[in-house]
Formats: structure tokens, sequence, C-alpha cells
């Protein structure tokens, strides 16, 4: 058995597990960022982190992934501005803490995180190629094909939370216009759903919020779908319809008929991965028909660490 | 300097040539393809051009490239059921030409011929990645990514036709809505156009089409936006805004900012050109706007022969 260090540096806490090459997590810890210290400081809390989980510990150690936000250069490790990390520019995370630590150090960002960790430790046993999306703030994707992840002309491919939909469809933040991200981002859905309870007051969801909209989270709105109230379960099939049309899209560009959803959102079970299917079904060229598959990431909440932990596994 | 034979396998004809490796065609022929008689017949009709084109040459030749219509299995050079070709089930093309004539054959489908030519021969000079669009009948892709043709899972990939770029917009034949083929293949263009025209009646489209709109093509459309004519320059900018919205999904998926735009309404020219790339450059996340561009095929209408040809010359 081969053990690694997972770093998965969010922009509130810093994740550190010790992981093996089954992706079985055997200690985690969790510290404050702090990013408004800036990196100096951030780079410590994971030296001292990775440091205070190797401790005691007599088990060889591989490598450290980290996955972390931002715009990376794999081959220095580098992160380039960071969202929500003030005062971060360029930073070249992987080198430094290579020789700070003396272990091998691979850095990847999330979205890819999430697809070589879905790769290496979840249905990458039974599938080489597919396409994961992240369903969080942001919707993320990764594309892995023949076990490789799809970078791209310059490392930034799978931004599957920016096909739209609909050409004159909602404003996305990207600037572009019925990307599904606009729908299904978690603070657009929250804000569409606080909308149209004011058309739909006899939904449950209103109670389970204490009459405060400001309540209403994605996990609200899944309990209130499993009360089987009707505006609740009729909006995760939405959700599930507007990730299905654009996941068409890229199905038919990439021809990767199998499909991983991972995050926050993904919490809405079967109701959510029925409607994508259906609807990938529905629209996708029929030669690719026979081949459709969804499937609900296997690393769940420790995607984190353990997608981290992956990178080091992963045959680049 | 080497010699190959490139064989442009349409439904009405079959063009042959002998390309040389910068891509100059020294001869060519053109023999009707007689689809509705069978697999048998045509592969002889193929034979025959071929020996036809290389008797009294001493040159030498690689091999042959051949760009068929329909599903291809690489490796064997098998095509499965080309539309148009009646009584075709699967016929192992490439496996009986290479015994009959003793040379190598390389088979490959249109649009992916296309995409092989255009950087063998075309602006593959300048960019190692592209999207190649070809705009005909349907709307063909090809991928190529590091100088290799992006193929997915099982050879299907690069349907940029079918991005969907309203999940309630016109009804496409591939059975899903919206697809951008839906807009720009050329029966459908023409279909709309017939029918604008009938609210668009001083457009001097009517006159060029001798007042008998089935009479109108897209080089039609093209002469009457030379003349100045109003509707046909809004319906060309359209077209572009179209392969623009649908582009920019892939652009975001594929991080591949380099757009090869082929095929007869290409022949729009400047004005189709531009909207394209004014459209991605409104709509592309913020990190690729530096790095799009749009080009013209450079292949342009000997495309078919010469992108055979250079399948010969790619590096599998």
């Amino acid at each position: 058995m081969k053990y690694v260090v997972g770093v998965d540096l969010g922009g509130t806490s810093i994740k550190i597990g010790l992981v093996n090459s089954e992706g079985k997590i055997h200690k985690k810890i969790s510290v404050p960022t702090n990013a408004e210290k800036g990196p100096k400081a951030v780079i410590k809390e994971i030296k001292k982190g990775v440091q205070l989980i190797l401790k005691g510990s007599k088990k060889k150690i591989e490598g450290v992934g980290i996955g972390a936000p931002g715009t990376i250069s794999l081959k220095k490790g580098t992160v380039e501005y960071p969202p929500n990390f003030p005062g971060w520019g360029r930073v070249h995370l992987g080198k430094i803490l290579q020789n700070q630590l003396d272990k091998k150090v691979f850095v990847e960002n999330d979205a890819n995180t999430a697809a070589i960790g879905e790769l290496i430790f979840g249905h990458g046993n039974k599938f080489n190629s597919f396409i994961m999306i992240t369903l969080g703030t942001g919707v993320g994707g990764g594309i892995i094909l023949n076990r490789k992840l799809y970078r791209g002309e310059s490392g930034g491919a799978g931004e599957i939370g920016h096909i739209s939909i609909d050409y004159n469809g909602k404003q996305c933040n990207c600037g572009s216009k019925g990307c599904i991200e606009a729908y299904v981002g978690n603070n657009y859905l929250i804000e569409d759903v606080k909308k149209e309870l004011m058309e739909n007051t006899e939904s449950v969801l209103i109670k389970l919020a204490d009459n405060d909209l400001s309540n209403i989270t994605p996990k609200l709105i899944h309990d209130a779908a499993l009360l089987n109230d009707e505006y609740a379960i009729n909006k995760i099939k939405e959700i599930g319809t507007v990730l299905g049309y654009g996941l068409t899209s890229a199905i038919n560009v990439l021809d990767i008929p199998t499909v991983v959803i991972g995050g926050g959102v993904a919490g809405f079970g079967k109701l959510l991965f029925d409607s994508v299917e259906n609807t990938i079904l529905e629209r996708v060229l029929t030669p690719l028909k026979s081949r459709i598959t969804v499937k609900h990431s296997k690393l769940k909440n420790e995607a984190g660490i353990k997608g981290a932990a992956a990178l080091v596994f992963y045959k680049y």
C-alpha cells in the first residue's frame, strides 16, 4: 500500500488528509486558510498541516497533491489569481512547497482535481472516459479521455458550466447568456427559487425556511422534495433538464457519453440524475444514445482531499 | 517530393487527384459515383479511377487517402451506412482497396478529412490546434489538438453542428432543438430565406432568383449581399451570430480558440467571418478572448481531394 497527502485549498479552510492508494483517508485535519494574510502565511499553514499529518507516522509518502482555485500552470505548480485570495498574484505554490517539504508536489485546479479524483478512486475503476461536472457556487467541469485529463491548448478546458443552452437566456457573470451555471450555480439557483416562491406560496419550502427566504439552501430544496413538495420536485427536475441540455452539446462534441456529477447540488439524488439522463437521451445524437450513463460521484463530500491525493497517483 | 492519391467519395461523384506533399494537385478526374449500383460497383470505379490517375506517371505513390461519408471505423477503414448510398451496410472499403491496389489506404469521414487536410496543407502550418467547421448540407466539425485529430471515445467526436444554441429553438433533423445545423445547414437556411423573403419583398435577392424562390442558393444570397442588399447582409450576419454562439460553447469546453471555417457557405466571406469572430469575442470566457482567431479554410473548393490526400501524410 502506498500513501500520499492530499491538500484541499479552499477560500475559508485548508483540508489535509493522509490517503492510501485505495483512496482511504487515514487521518485528516482542517485549518483556517486566512487567505487575507497573503500567500506566505497560507503556504506556512499548508506546510505545518502536512507535517502535523505526517507526525508520528512511519509511512513513506509518495508525494503531496494540492487542489487549488484559480488558473494553474501545471509544470511549475503555479497558482494565478485565485478568486477569494486577495493580494495573490502568481504564486509558485508547487515549487515552494516541494522545496520546503522535500516531497514531490502536484498542483491542479479544483475542477480537474475532482475529475482526476474520480478517475483514480471513483468511477474510473469502470470508465476510462467521462465528463465530470461539479455543482457548487460555480459549475466546474473536467474531461477524462482514455484515462487522461483533456487540458486543451492552455490547460483551461472543461468549462462545461459555460455551455450556453439559450443565446437569449439568463445573464451569466462570465458575460455570456444562458450558461448552465447561470441556472444551476448555487447563488443563481437560490435567487431564482426566492423569486419563484413568491408565486408558489403553498410550497413547504417556505415553512422549512422558517418563513425567511434568506434561509433557503440547496439542501432545504432537497428536503422539501423528499416531503413530496411539488414546487421543489419540479425545480430539481428543471435543474436536471438544464444540465441535460448543456451536457448534450458537450457529449455531441466530445463523444464522451459518460457523465459523473459531484458537488453539493448533486445531493438532489435520483430525481436530479434521472432528469439529466432522460434529457440527454431525448436530445443526444442517435449513435451515442445506447452509451449514455449518468453517475453520482463516488467521492462525495470527501472529493476535495481524495481528489488532491489522487493527483500523486495520476499518470501525467 | 512525395506523392499520394486523394479520393473524395461523394454521393454524386468521386473526385480523385494526384497530390504532392506540398498539397499541389498534379492531375485530377471526376467520375459519377452511381452509389445506387452498390458498394462493389463503386469500389470498382475508385480502383479504375486511381489506376487512371497513376497511368503513365513514374511517381512512386506513398498511399491512397479516402474521404467518405458515414461512420468510419479507422482500423479497418470500414464505412458504415453512409447517407445517400442505398443498400450499403458495413463495407470494408479500406481493406478491400488496399488489397486491390497494393497501396496503403487510409479512410476517414468527410468532416475529419477536412480537418486533417487543413492541418497538413492549410492553417496547420501556423496553428497546432483548431476547431474545423465545414458548412454544407450538414454542419460538420473536426477538432485538432496538438496536431492530432480528437476522436473521442468511439471516433464520433466533433459534431459542432449539433451544439444547441437554444433548447427551445428550431427543430433539427437529429431530433434535438436549436442545433446550429438547423439554422445554418444549407437546406434549413434556404427554407428560412424563402419564408423571410415573403416579408422582405424589396430584397434584390428575389430578382436575382428570377422571381422564383426555388432558385435561391447560398451563392445567390452572397451575390445579393455584394449588391448591398440589406436583407442578405443581415442574413449572413445572422448566420455568423448563430455559428458564434455555438462555437463559444465549444471553445469554452475545448480550450481551442482557433476556428477554421470551410465549405460552401464559407463563401459568404468577410461579412460572415467578422460576425462569427465578434460574436465569440462578446461571449467567450475572458481568459480565451485574446487568443480567438477565425480563419477561412485555405483548401477552399479543393478541400475534398486535398483533405483525402492529407490522410496519407497525417501521423496517426
